[in-house]
């Protein structure tokens, strides 16, 4: 058994931090089931299950700014994956860096 | 309207992504409605709603691992959050000090 089938996704999706490989920077968080994971490890760049729009969408596709997938973690319970990227262009549609640019405290 | 109202709990529990202020280490993720939101920002301290327990926990009670709240951010579609804090001891059940400490690529 992989770690990829060890996934628990029985309790629906399982959130997926986006995180830059050279600074840490927290970029963005988004949905993944497993087939959403099994074509970003294929693949290398980062797709996801949007839950408005209920689609896959491998993010960059259309504006550019992808996402190659350096490392990736697992956590202790297996519902939670963290994906270090090489980040190109912005994280966010706000064209801000990071989705995270507003500070509430 | 503070920023706090603003905050989308209606597709349900929000992730907080919790990350260490000093060295941007991401720690753990859990879940927050809005009451246990509110009680973060209160008292300094994370908060979290536990799916499997159906209860309110805040990190550190019994373990003595407080999260100290220094700094917190919401994402563009807000209905995420990221908090920057002072772990005191490891954040992760395991000892290991995140919870990601297992790398699948």
């Amino acid at each position: 058994m992989s770690l990829l089938d060890k996934i628990d996704f029985t309790k629906g999706l399982i959130p997926a931090i986006i995180q830059d490989y050279k600074n840490n920077e927290v970029l963005m968080l988004a949905f993944m089931d497993k087939k959403a994971l099994s074509k970003t490890l294929e693949s290398k760049t980062t797709w996801f299950w949007s839950r408005s729009r209920k689609e896959y969408w491998n993010k960059g596709a259309t504006s550019g700014n992808f996402q190659y997938v350096k490392e990736v973690y697992i956590d202790c319970d297996e519902d939670t994956i963290l994906i270090k990227v090489e980040q190109i262009g912005s994280a966010c549609h706000t064209k801000n860096r990071s989705c995270f640019y507003r500070r509430i405290l």
